[in-house]
């Protein structure tokens, strides 16, 4: 555990304030700007910027950091926060956490002399978000489905973070699971833990799915495939923009098609932002 | 399979609306009465009640029969249908399957010289609603739950066909199960199948749940109790009414509460459907 | 837990000698009487059959209690001993525990004035000891099968104690497993926990299995059915003889069978003795 | 598949015999080489070395290829085979598969001149290798360990190949699991998987296991590791020569240890030979 210190969480959605609540349990003093629009559990002191910044040893900003207009992300703030030249310079001898960080330092040249790390690229972040990620596309499934996931037939594309966890998942649940990988060697674990195995590029040979995981963020599921595999499907896609589905072939076929991003702050936002809390402490324990 | 015939599904939601389709996928012709307020699938015949029994071997009532002030439980109907001796008269001869009967029999004692069946007391049809039930509890606590169900430590009140299937389920996802039973028998069950056990009359010793799933019919979670164990949890009660908890006392000590009833219908009505069906069919078949 | 008491352990084999050291090991007195051949854990007292009884509340005979030839089930005594009138007269005023009492009862009528309980006709030790019944089963089909049981086809006939958990812990390692059961009740608990489904009735239509366990204590592979279903299979018997398997047949068609009875005592001995143990303790709890 | 063509074994144990059978049966046509102290199955001709590499296109050697005094690995041979520059000269102008290729190329530099690969060094051959191993660990633990696997504490150090799959058969026969890994990563994974989770490096803090299975080639289980964790328990080592147990240590603390090397062969031949040709035709196929 690290010393005891401060902790300036600026901007950020429901994960960033269960991380804040979650440090604050954990004895630390927590300073939080851009929540104006929000209550947040007694202990955390709202402030501003300025006096956030210049009281903490460690600052967080939000996952991703910035939106489209370089604002800061922060949808509980009043007003919108510019991040810029002026903003980065605040950050001089802080450590700097924050989420995606290539955008961040488009928006200036001054975070190359800051200590900026990025939590959202961390091995452990995306293996332990894989886990809301996976259960917030069975809840998906469990939704839009008329029947039960138990006995269902699902197909998990891809058999990365998301898809080892999901198929672990649907199994335990009773589906009958086929995982599809690009690899030879991933067929081989896929048949050894009790999965039926297609190679990804020989889906479209195979069309009785009720319900479809995408993980793989490249055009899978073409007009083609879509015609083949998934005329009575449900296709969920995890894949990150701009996903594995052709959208407009599907509305045309009538297939109903459920791109879902961001799922771990959606469904299990206490989860998420434990996860960033702990990525965030790990690195700061490595140093 | 049982011969072509002819079934008229009077009343019910859209469970009975997905049995009805199911029906007609078989090869059967399906009359359906009181769905004025519904589409239904192409080839169902939208009839009137005379017409429809008339025409029919196998009569189809839902599940339950009758609401409480004595009419047909069929929300799509554009009028109300009372179920009297006049209704009771018109299924003479007929072969009368209907769901919860005890109530349906209070309404006129014509029903005495009628065959009339229950599907709802099968032990298949219980067993096979329990998926959807399990299913449709894990689908709340995740909906409900901040944090995700793997890792997450889960109670299972009761070790019957819910039980069994619901405490599987959450293993398979993950999480960190106890389940609680009356009979050491059980507890032995439970053990083997790598739960952690408790007596149920021994619950409140122990306090660390994050989410609580209630399936015993009887007033378990009393204050006392709730203080003790469900400080910090969500409960969510499966059992049938008035259920297991003490929802006062509960609201008192601000403990979140879900009473969950009728889950198939209303998570899988497909399934629901399919099982009423094939209830219905097996006791055609033996006959 | 009972109050410290005396055991007097009169006869037995390995699970006898596990228990005599785990009662040991709670902390009452252990007298032993028939196991000259053997070394006992120090601190259980070898004695003599009048001593051993005189100075125990409680008496433990073996399971089964009497050989074919009305001697003492007493593998490790020096000398034989003779089960008549006599013995049980010895009995009087002691708590005894046995198992299989029908055929002790048949050696001396003295037996109707004796306090005496049967341990291996109480459903928790039967429970409990289908674990050991089925990782002796596991342990033979990884011993004879020349191939892995992961990625096997497995047959399980019955779907009783044994049948539960060999079917789990073969879908554990990775078996496609397949199970029968007589009841259609059992065929939807199978398929709702992940298994292939056949009527036990109908085994001889399917003929791939590599491996088939039998728990049915009925001629269920006769010629015809060894023919058609088990060509290529190895065949363990687990039912109580005569077994479910025509080995006179088998052997003609070169269908290699293993005919496995007691396996609890053979390949965990130590859990079988605490089995007995446990159950004894509950039924003197529950007096 | 490959072409219709000839393959040609040259000594090799049980493995190797169960290969040449399923090679025969998949319709080619198989010399063999080595085996005269055993029958083989109709159809393989049994040749000299001369004959057997000149009428095939395909050459596979044994694993490992040489034993230690530069002989052929070949224990079903009437005589020794050495293997020395005339050996390797045999096999210009053919396609040669072989275990362990770097001691085999030691015996001449021929070998620099001919198409030699190493199936054993197959990403492939080694997963598929750890479902046998691990099921002989799981065999010898029954074997050796008085209770059952179901309820036992179990200790899997290492999360590679074999301790994933190790760790999932011992959860699924209903273990409890405890797997310990180097990296913080893999006990993310381990965690999600539920598995209870431990640092190798503090594997010594806790000492409550009743089987430890090490896959780790590495001196974990030195004397003071012994002593915290081991006086209880059995060990079975699985990593290779020299292992990761101190033996005498062991032995003087009288804890129980296994080595086990070589199961796949051992446990399952059919399954090792068929892995062999798996491996083989698949890289055949990527020519």
């Amino acid at each position: 555990m690290i010393d005891i210190d401060t902790f300036a969480i600026i901007g950020g959605d429901q994960r960033q304030i269960a991380m804040a609540e979650s440090i604050l349990d954990d004895g630390y003093k927590v300073n939080a700007v851009g929540f104006e629009k929000t209550e947040l559990k007694k202990g955390i002191i709202k402030t501003d910027m300025d006096n956030a910044i210049k009281k903490s040893k460690y600052i967080i900003l939000p996952l991703p950091a910035v939106t489209k207009n370089n604002c800061l992300n922060a949808p509980y703030a009043e007003f919108e926060i510019k991040v810029n030249d002026d903003f980065a310079r605040k950050m001089y001898e802080k450590k700097v956490f924050c989420g995606m960080d290539s955008k961040l330092k488009l928006t200036s040249d001054i975070w190359n002399n800051i200590d900026l790390r990025d939590y959202s690229k961390k091995e452990e972040f995306a293996i332990k978000n894989a886990v809301p990620t996976a259960e917030g596309a069975i809840e998906i499934a469990m939704h839009e489905y008329g029947g039960t996931i138990n006995g269902s037939r699902c197909l998990v594309v891809g058999y990365g973070r998301i898809g080892k966890i999901l198929s672990s998942m649907l199994k335990g649940i009773g589906a009958n699971v086929t995982v599809s990988a690009r690899k030879s060697e991933d067929l081989v674990w896929i048949k050894i833990f009790g999965y039926n195995t297609i190679l990804t590029r020989k889906i479209s040979s195979n069309h009785n799915f009720d319900i479809i995981f995408n993980t793989v963020p490249a055009l899978i599921f073409d007009e083609l495939v879509l015609k083949n595999v998934a005329q009575n499907s449900i296709i969920i896609d995890l894949a990150s923009m701009p996903g594995g589905v052709d959208f407009e072939a599907a509305e045309r076929l009538k297939i109903k098609t459920i791109q879902a991003l961001g799922l771990p702050g959606k469904v299990a936002p206490k989860t998420a932002g434990e996860i960033i809390k702990n990525t965030i402490y790990n690195m700061i324990e490595e140093e």
